[in-house]
Protein backbone atom coordinates (compact mmCIF):
# COMPACT_ATOMS: atom_id res chain seq x y z
CA UNK A 1 0.00 0.00 0.00
CA UNK A 2 2.98 2.59 0.49
CA UNK A 3 4.67 1.77 -2.05
CA UNK A 4 1.61 2.45 -4.48
CA UNK A 5 1.77 5.81 -2.83
CA UNK A 6 5.11 6.16 -3.44
CA UNK A 7 4.57 4.94 -7.13
CA UNK A 8 1.79 7.42 -7.42
CA UNK A 9 3.81 10.41 -5.74
CA UNK A 10 6.86 10.34 -7.92
CA UNK A 11 4.57 9.93 -11.60
CA UNK A 12 4.35 13.79 -11.78
CA UNK A 13 8.35 14.00 -11.42
CA UNK A 14 9.27 16.09 -14.80
CA UNK A 15 12.50 15.03 -17.03
CA UNK A 16 15.15 17.64 -15.82
CA UNK A 17 14.29 16.80 -12.45
CA UNK A 18 14.93 13.48 -12.31
CA UNK A 19 18.01 14.18 -14.02
CA UNK A 20 19.65 16.55 -11.18
CA UNK A 21 18.43 14.48 -8.97
CA UNK A 22 21.46 11.65 -9.16
CA UNK A 23 23.81 14.53 -9.42
CA UNK A 24 22.66 15.43 -5.75
CA UNK A 25 22.76 12.29 -4.52
CA UNK A 26 26.30 11.88 -5.55
CA UNK A 27 26.98 15.12 -4.06
CA UNK A 28 25.61 14.07 -0.63
CA UNK A 29 27.49 10.86 -1.03
CA UNK A 30 30.56 12.66 -0.80
CA UNK A 31 29.58 14.68 2.22
CA UNK A 32 28.92 11.36 3.99
CA UNK A 33 32.07 10.38 3.43
CA UNK A 34 33.43 13.47 4.58
CA UNK A 35 32.08 12.93 7.54
CA UNK A 36 29.04 15.52 7.38
CA UNK A 37 25.98 14.79 9.10
CA UNK A 38 23.58 17.47 7.50
CA UNK A 39 23.41 19.14 4.46
CA UNK A 40 21.41 22.32 3.09
CA UNK A 41 20.39 22.98 -0.72
CA UNK A 42 22.52 26.18 -0.06
CA UNK A 43 25.69 23.91 0.16
CA UNK A 44 24.86 21.41 -2.78
CA UNK A 45 24.48 24.44 -4.99
CA UNK A 46 27.98 25.84 -3.93
CA UNK A 47 29.39 22.17 -4.94
CA UNK A 48 27.37 22.00 -8.49
CA UNK A 49 26.87 25.05 -9.67
CA UNK A 50 22.80 24.82 -9.72
CA UNK A 51 20.63 27.42 -8.13
CA UNK A 52 19.88 26.67 -4.30
CA UNK A 53 16.02 27.32 -5.42
CA UNK A 54 16.17 24.58 -8.12
CA UNK A 55 17.40 22.12 -5.69
CA UNK A 56 14.94 23.03 -3.09
CA UNK A 57 12.28 22.89 -5.42
CA UNK A 58 13.41 19.07 -6.56
CA UNK A 59 14.03 17.80 -3.48
CA UNK A 60 10.33 18.65 -2.97
CA UNK A 61 9.35 15.99 -4.99
CA UNK A 62 11.21 14.10 -3.12
CA UNK A 63 9.22 12.45 0.43
CA UNK A 64 11.95 14.54 2.65
CA UNK A 65 11.79 17.51 4.69
CA UNK A 66 14.93 19.37 5.48
CA UNK A 67 15.03 21.30 9.14
CA UNK A 68 15.45 25.34 9.70
CA UNK A 69 19.21 26.29 9.16
CA UNK A 70 20.64 22.80 9.79
CA UNK A 71 19.37 21.33 6.40
CA UNK A 72 18.58 17.14 5.62
CA UNK A 73 20.33 14.41 7.77
CA UNK A 74 22.54 13.37 5.29
CA UNK A 75 22.23 9.03 5.96
CA UNK A 76 18.14 10.16 5.44
CA UNK A 77 18.60 12.20 2.48
CA UNK A 78 20.81 9.08 0.49
CA UNK A 79 18.41 6.81 1.91
CA UNK A 80 15.20 8.04 0.63
CA UNK A 81 16.74 9.77 -2.76
CA UNK A 82 18.21 5.98 -3.63
CA UNK A 83 15.02 4.52 -2.97
CA UNK A 84 13.13 7.26 -4.80
CA UNK A 85 15.54 6.76 -7.86
CA UNK A 86 14.97 3.05 -7.85
CA UNK A 87 18.15 2.03 -6.92
CA UNK A 88 17.45 0.11 -3.99
CA UNK A 89 14.99 -2.02 -5.87
CA UNK A 90 15.80 -4.61 -8.12
CA UNK A 91 14.50 -4.27 -11.99
CA UNK A 92 15.44 -7.54 -13.68
CA UNK A 93 16.34 -6.67 -17.48
CA UNK A 94 16.87 -9.21 -21.01
CA UNK A 95 19.23 -8.42 -23.00
CA UNK A 96 19.02 -8.55 -26.47
CA UNK A 97 22.42 -8.67 -29.00
CA UNK A 98 25.81 -9.50 -27.61
CA UNK A 99 27.85 -7.86 -29.68
CA UNK A 100 30.85 -5.70 -28.71
CA UNK A 101 28.08 -2.98 -26.87
CA UNK A 102 26.22 -6.01 -25.45
CA UNK A 103 28.69 -7.83 -24.37
CA UNK A 104 30.34 -4.63 -22.70
CA UNK A 105 27.04 -4.13 -20.66
CA UNK A 106 26.96 -7.49 -19.44
CA UNK A 107 30.61 -7.39 -18.39
CA UNK A 108 29.26 -4.00 -16.06
CA UNK A 109 28.31 -5.30 -13.04
CA UNK A 110 28.20 -1.25 -11.63
CA UNK A 111 24.29 -1.61 -13.20
CA UNK A 112 22.98 -3.52 -10.47
CA UNK A 113 24.27 -0.79 -7.89
CA UNK A 114 21.42 1.19 -9.48
CA UNK A 115 18.77 -0.82 -9.82
CA UNK A 116 19.50 -2.95 -12.51
CA UNK A 117 20.17 -6.64 -13.07
CA UNK A 118 20.75 -7.98 -16.35
CA UNK A 119 19.47 -11.76 -16.15
CA UNK A 120 19.74 -13.47 -19.19
CA UNK A 121 20.80 -12.49 -22.96
CA UNK A 122 19.12 -13.41 -26.16
CA UNK A 123 21.56 -13.77 -29.49
CA UNK A 124 21.46 -15.86 -32.62
CA UNK A 125 25.47 -16.61 -32.98
CA UNK A 126 26.25 -20.22 -32.42
CA UNK A 127 29.90 -19.41 -31.18
CA UNK A 128 28.03 -17.36 -27.72
CA UNK A 129 24.38 -19.11 -27.65
CA UNK A 130 24.81 -21.49 -24.41
CA UNK A 131 27.60 -19.77 -22.50
CA UNK A 132 27.45 -16.97 -20.09
CA UNK A 133 29.16 -13.82 -19.92
CA UNK A 134 30.21 -12.31 -16.49
CA UNK A 135 27.69 -15.32 -15.02
CA UNK A 136 24.57 -14.03 -17.39
CA UNK A 137 23.44 -17.09 -19.63
CA UNK A 138 23.12 -16.25 -23.12
CA UNK A 139 20.17 -17.99 -24.57
CA UNK A 140 19.10 -18.01 -28.69
CA UNK A 141 16.44 -15.18 -29.74
CA UNK A 142 14.07 -18.02 -30.14
CA UNK A 143 13.44 -18.99 -26.87
CA UNK A 144 13.08 -15.33 -25.66
CA UNK A 145 9.03 -16.21 -25.29
CA UNK A 146 9.61 -19.28 -23.46
CA UNK A 147 12.35 -17.71 -21.08
CA UNK A 148 10.12 -14.53 -20.36
CA UNK A 149 7.40 -17.02 -18.45
CA UNK A 150 10.55 -18.44 -16.60
CA UNK A 151 12.11 -15.04 -15.75
CA UNK A 152 10.19 -12.33 -14.26
CA UNK A 153 11.01 -9.39 -16.54
CA UNK A 154 9.71 -6.03 -18.22
CA UNK A 155 12.73 -4.45 -19.38
CA UNK A 156 15.03 -5.09 -22.53
CA UNK A 157 17.95 -3.80 -23.05
CA UNK A 158 18.17 -3.12 -26.94
CA UNK A 159 22.10 -3.57 -28.47
CA UNK A 160 21.55 -5.23 -31.87
CA UNK A 161 22.74 -4.14 -35.07
CA UNK A 162 20.26 -1.56 -36.59
CA UNK A 163 18.76 -3.55 -39.97
CA UNK A 164 16.96 -5.65 -36.94
CA UNK A 165 16.43 -3.05 -33.87
CA UNK A 166 12.67 -2.62 -35.04
CA UNK A 167 11.90 -6.34 -35.46
CA UNK A 168 13.37 -6.79 -32.26
CA UNK A 169 11.90 -4.19 -30.42
CA UNK A 170 8.30 -5.99 -32.04
CA UNK A 171 9.40 -9.10 -30.14
CA UNK A 172 9.81 -7.67 -27.38
CA UNK A 173 6.81 -5.84 -26.75
CA UNK A 174 4.70 -8.60 -28.44
CA UNK A 175 6.50 -10.68 -25.33
CA UNK A 176 5.03 -8.86 -22.39
CA UNK A 177 8.09 -6.23 -22.55
CA UNK A 178 7.13 -2.68 -20.74
CA UNK A 179 10.78 -0.65 -20.98
CA UNK A 180 12.96 -0.34 -23.89
CA UNK A 181 16.43 0.89 -22.87
CA UNK A 182 17.62 1.42 -26.86
CA UNK A 183 21.59 2.13 -27.18
CA UNK A 184 21.09 1.87 -30.55
CA UNK A 185 21.17 5.02 -32.80
CA UNK A 186 17.94 3.44 -34.64
CA UNK A 187 15.08 5.55 -33.70
CA UNK A 188 12.57 2.91 -32.96
CA UNK A 189 9.14 2.89 -32.30
CA UNK A 190 6.97 1.20 -30.04
CA UNK A 191 2.81 1.60 -28.64
CA UNK A 192 2.30 4.64 -26.28
CA UNK A 193 2.23 2.22 -23.23
CA UNK A 194 5.70 0.97 -23.90
CA UNK A 195 8.60 3.42 -22.02
CA UNK A 196 11.54 3.91 -24.71
CA UNK A 197 15.30 5.25 -23.01
CA UNK A 198 17.35 6.23 -25.73
CA UNK A 199 21.39 6.19 -24.79
CA UNK A 200 22.99 6.50 -27.61
CA UNK A 201 26.77 6.75 -27.39
CA UNK A 202 26.81 8.19 -30.53
CA UNK A 203 24.88 10.87 -30.76
CA UNK A 204 27.02 11.92 -27.56
CA UNK A 205 30.38 11.72 -29.53
CA UNK A 206 28.81 13.30 -32.04
CA UNK A 207 28.03 16.42 -29.75
CA UNK A 208 31.56 16.17 -28.29
CA UNK A 209 33.63 16.29 -31.33
CA UNK A 210 31.30 19.12 -32.63
CA UNK A 211 31.86 21.29 -29.41
CA UNK A 212 35.40 20.64 -29.62
CA UNK A 213 35.61 21.47 -33.15
CA UNK A 214 34.17 24.47 -32.45
CA UNK A 215 36.50 25.29 -30.01
CA UNK A 216 39.60 24.54 -31.42
CA UNK A 217 38.63 26.95 -34.52
CA UNK A 218 37.39 29.48 -32.20
CA UNK B 1 41.41 24.42 -45.96
CA UNK B 2 38.65 22.97 -46.80
CA UNK B 3 38.80 21.55 -43.51
CA UNK B 4 38.51 25.23 -42.07
CA UNK B 5 35.57 25.90 -43.91
CA UNK B 6 34.05 22.40 -42.88
CA UNK B 7 34.63 23.01 -39.40
CA UNK B 8 33.20 26.55 -39.04
CA UNK B 9 30.20 25.19 -41.26
CA UNK B 10 29.62 22.84 -38.40
CA UNK B 11 30.04 25.32 -35.32
CA UNK B 12 26.68 26.22 -35.34
CA UNK B 13 24.33 23.43 -35.03
CA UNK B 14 22.32 23.56 -32.10
CA UNK B 15 22.36 20.62 -29.82
CA UNK B 16 19.08 18.94 -30.72
CA UNK B 17 19.97 18.32 -34.70
CA UNK B 18 22.90 16.80 -33.80
CA UNK B 19 20.78 14.39 -31.44
CA UNK B 20 18.45 13.81 -34.64
CA UNK B 21 21.23 13.48 -37.29
CA UNK B 22 22.64 10.33 -36.29
CA UNK B 23 18.38 8.98 -36.69
CA UNK B 24 18.89 10.02 -39.81
CA UNK B 25 21.77 8.20 -40.73
CA UNK B 26 20.88 5.30 -38.78
CA UNK B 27 17.57 5.22 -40.61
CA UNK B 28 19.28 5.84 -44.69
CA UNK B 29 22.22 3.16 -44.00
CA UNK B 30 19.14 0.88 -43.64
CA UNK B 31 17.57 2.58 -47.09
CA UNK B 32 20.87 1.46 -48.65
CA UNK B 33 20.63 -2.19 -47.27
CA UNK B 34 17.02 -2.16 -48.76
CA UNK B 35 18.55 -0.96 -52.28
CA UNK B 36 17.27 2.28 -52.04
CA UNK B 37 19.53 4.96 -54.30
CA UNK B 38 17.65 8.38 -53.14
CA UNK B 39 15.51 9.05 -50.06
CA UNK B 40 13.80 12.35 -49.94
CA UNK B 41 12.72 13.68 -46.58
CA UNK B 42 9.22 12.97 -46.39
CA UNK B 43 10.25 9.17 -46.56
CA UNK B 44 13.09 9.51 -43.80
CA UNK B 45 9.77 11.35 -42.03
CA UNK B 46 7.42 8.66 -42.08
CA UNK B 47 9.88 5.69 -41.33
CA UNK B 48 10.64 7.68 -37.85
CA UNK B 49 7.72 9.82 -36.99
CA UNK B 50 9.75 13.26 -37.51
CA UNK B 51 8.50 16.30 -39.54
CA UNK B 52 9.69 16.19 -42.88
CA UNK B 53 9.84 19.60 -42.64
CA UNK B 54 12.54 19.44 -39.81
CA UNK B 55 14.33 16.51 -41.23
CA UNK B 56 15.20 19.08 -44.39
CA UNK B 57 15.70 21.71 -41.80
CA UNK B 58 18.41 19.77 -40.02
CA UNK B 59 19.49 18.33 -43.05
CA UNK B 60 20.36 22.11 -44.39
CA UNK B 61 23.09 22.27 -41.65
CA UNK B 62 25.39 19.67 -43.84
CA UNK B 63 26.51 20.77 -47.03
CA UNK B 64 24.10 18.53 -48.98
CA UNK B 65 21.76 19.13 -51.69
CA UNK B 66 18.59 17.29 -52.59
CA UNK B 67 17.32 17.24 -55.97
CA UNK B 68 13.27 18.14 -56.41
CA UNK B 69 11.47 14.86 -56.38
CA UNK B 70 13.69 12.23 -56.31
CA UNK B 71 15.49 13.97 -53.09
CA UNK B 72 18.86 12.93 -51.52
CA UNK B 73 21.51 10.40 -53.10
CA UNK B 74 21.73 8.18 -50.43
CA UNK B 75 25.91 7.19 -50.98
CA UNK B 76 26.58 10.37 -50.98
CA UNK B 77 23.95 10.87 -47.68
CA UNK B 78 25.28 8.73 -45.49
CA UNK B 79 29.02 9.76 -46.71
CA UNK B 80 28.56 13.49 -45.76
CA UNK B 81 26.54 12.81 -42.77
CA UNK B 82 29.53 10.60 -41.18
CA UNK B 83 32.07 13.01 -42.19
CA UNK B 84 29.76 16.05 -40.65
CA UNK B 85 29.20 13.54 -37.16
CA UNK B 86 32.78 13.28 -36.93
CA UNK B 87 32.43 9.43 -37.29
CA UNK B 88 35.14 9.56 -39.95
CA UNK B 89 37.63 11.15 -38.40
CA UNK B 90 39.75 9.36 -35.62
CA UNK B 91 39.69 10.73 -31.99
CA UNK B 92 42.37 9.79 -29.90
CA UNK B 93 41.30 9.25 -26.19
CA UNK B 94 42.63 8.21 -22.30
CA UNK B 95 39.98 5.91 -20.32
CA UNK B 96 40.59 7.14 -16.88
CA UNK B 97 39.14 4.48 -14.07
CA UNK B 98 39.46 1.00 -15.29
CA UNK B 99 36.22 -0.53 -12.77
CA UNK B 100 33.41 -2.46 -14.33
CA UNK B 101 32.04 0.48 -16.49
CA UNK B 102 35.55 1.23 -17.82
CA UNK B 103 36.65 -1.59 -18.36
CA UNK B 104 33.47 -2.82 -20.17
CA UNK B 105 34.20 1.02 -22.51
CA UNK B 106 37.27 -0.59 -23.28
CA UNK B 107 36.01 -4.04 -24.27
CA UNK B 108 33.55 -2.22 -26.84
CA UNK B 109 35.54 -2.02 -29.89
CA UNK B 110 31.95 -0.34 -31.41
CA UNK B 111 33.07 2.95 -30.75
CA UNK B 112 35.95 3.35 -33.34
CA UNK B 113 33.46 2.80 -35.83
CA UNK B 114 31.95 6.25 -35.29
CA UNK B 115 35.45 7.84 -34.49
CA UNK B 116 36.47 7.45 -31.05
CA UNK B 117 39.59 5.37 -30.51
CA UNK B 118 40.61 4.77 -26.62
CA UNK B 119 44.17 3.92 -27.00
CA UNK B 120 45.73 4.00 -23.49
CA UNK B 121 43.76 3.57 -20.28
CA UNK B 122 44.88 4.89 -16.70
CA UNK B 123 44.10 3.49 -12.88
CA UNK B 124 46.06 3.20 -9.82
CA UNK B 125 45.47 -0.67 -9.15
CA UNK B 126 48.52 -2.49 -9.11
CA UNK B 127 46.40 -5.80 -10.41
CA UNK B 128 45.71 -3.99 -13.53
CA UNK B 129 48.38 -1.66 -14.18
CA UNK B 130 50.64 -2.94 -16.97
CA UNK B 131 48.27 -5.39 -18.07
CA UNK B 132 46.10 -4.71 -21.43
CA UNK B 133 42.88 -5.23 -22.11
CA UNK B 134 41.40 -5.48 -25.75
CA UNK B 135 44.93 -4.64 -26.95
CA UNK B 136 44.82 -1.53 -24.45
CA UNK B 137 47.55 -0.81 -22.37
CA UNK B 138 46.28 0.29 -18.85
CA UNK B 139 48.83 2.48 -16.92
CA UNK B 140 49.53 4.05 -13.65
CA UNK B 141 47.54 7.33 -13.10
CA UNK B 142 51.03 8.97 -12.36
CA UNK B 143 52.24 8.63 -15.35
CA UNK B 144 49.44 10.46 -17.61
CA UNK B 145 51.37 13.74 -17.84
CA UNK B 146 54.08 11.92 -19.77
CA UNK B 147 51.77 9.64 -21.86
CA UNK B 148 50.34 13.00 -23.03
CA UNK B 149 53.48 13.67 -24.82
CA UNK B 150 53.60 10.46 -26.29
CA UNK B 151 50.45 9.66 -27.58
CA UNK B 152 48.02 12.92 -29.47
CA UNK B 153 45.39 12.88 -27.22
CA UNK B 154 42.85 15.87 -26.22
CA UNK B 155 39.78 13.58 -24.92
CA UNK B 156 39.38 11.70 -21.59
CA UNK B 157 36.72 9.38 -20.56
CA UNK B 158 36.00 9.40 -17.10
CA UNK B 159 34.96 6.57 -15.35
CA UNK B 160 36.06 6.85 -12.00
CA UNK B 161 34.33 6.97 -8.61
CA UNK B 162 32.70 9.64 -7.60
CA UNK B 163 34.62 10.52 -4.85
CA UNK B 164 37.67 11.35 -7.51
CA UNK B 165 35.90 12.54 -10.23
CA UNK B 166 36.62 16.17 -9.71
CA UNK B 167 40.23 15.76 -9.11
CA UNK B 168 40.92 13.37 -11.39
CA UNK B 169 39.13 15.80 -13.79
CA UNK B 170 41.37 18.70 -12.83
CA UNK B 171 44.80 16.45 -13.68
CA UNK B 172 43.21 16.03 -16.77
CA UNK B 173 42.83 19.36 -17.72
CA UNK B 174 45.78 20.88 -16.32
CA UNK B 175 47.44 18.03 -18.59
CA UNK B 176 45.75 18.97 -21.89
CA UNK B 177 42.66 16.96 -22.13
CA UNK B 178 39.99 19.46 -24.44
CA UNK B 179 36.71 17.32 -24.13
CA UNK B 180 35.92 14.82 -21.14
CA UNK B 181 33.09 12.59 -21.62
CA UNK B 182 31.96 11.77 -18.22
CA UNK B 183 29.75 8.87 -17.24
CA UNK B 184 29.92 8.96 -13.63
CA UNK B 185 26.83 10.67 -11.91
CA UNK B 186 29.25 13.67 -10.33
CA UNK B 187 28.67 16.77 -12.25
CA UNK B 188 32.44 17.88 -12.57
CA UNK B 189 33.64 21.62 -12.97
CA UNK B 190 35.93 22.43 -15.75
CA UNK B 191 36.70 25.72 -17.40
CA UNK B 192 34.54 27.61 -19.88
CA UNK B 193 37.20 26.60 -23.41
CA UNK B 194 36.87 22.50 -21.80
CA UNK B 195 33.61 20.32 -23.29
CA UNK B 196 31.88 18.42 -21.31
CA UNK B 197 29.61 15.67 -22.16
CA UNK B 198 27.69 13.78 -19.18
CA UNK B 199 26.51 10.06 -20.01
CA UNK B 200 25.06 8.95 -17.19
CA UNK B 201 23.65 6.07 -17.75
CA UNK B 202 22.29 5.82 -13.87
CA UNK B 203 19.91 9.45 -14.57
CA UNK B 204 18.89 7.15 -17.38
CA UNK B 205 17.90 4.50 -15.62
CA UNK B 206 16.26 6.01 -12.91
CA UNK B 207 14.13 8.33 -15.76
CA UNK B 208 13.27 4.79 -17.31
CA UNK B 209 12.16 3.12 -13.92
CA UNK B 210 10.37 6.38 -13.02
CA UNK B 211 8.14 6.15 -16.34
CA UNK B 212 7.61 2.18 -15.53
CA UNK B 213 6.23 3.18 -12.19
CA UNK B 214 4.43 5.19 -13.64
CA UNK B 215 2.47 3.16 -16.51
CA UNK B 216 2.33 0.67 -13.89
CA UNK B 217 0.45 2.33 -11.72
CA UNK B 218 -1.90 3.98 -14.53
Amino acid sequence: MSNQIHHKDIAKVPEPTLRRLPWYLSNVKLLKQKGEQYVSSTQISKEINIDASQIAKDLSYVNISGRTRVGYEVDTLIEVLEAFLGFTGMHKAFLFGVGSLGGALLRDSGLSHFGLRIVAAFDVNPDIVGTAINGIPVFHSDNFQEKMGEYEVNIGVLTVPIEIAQQITNTMVSGGIKAVWNFTPFRIRVPENIVVQNTSLYAHLALMFNRLNFNETK
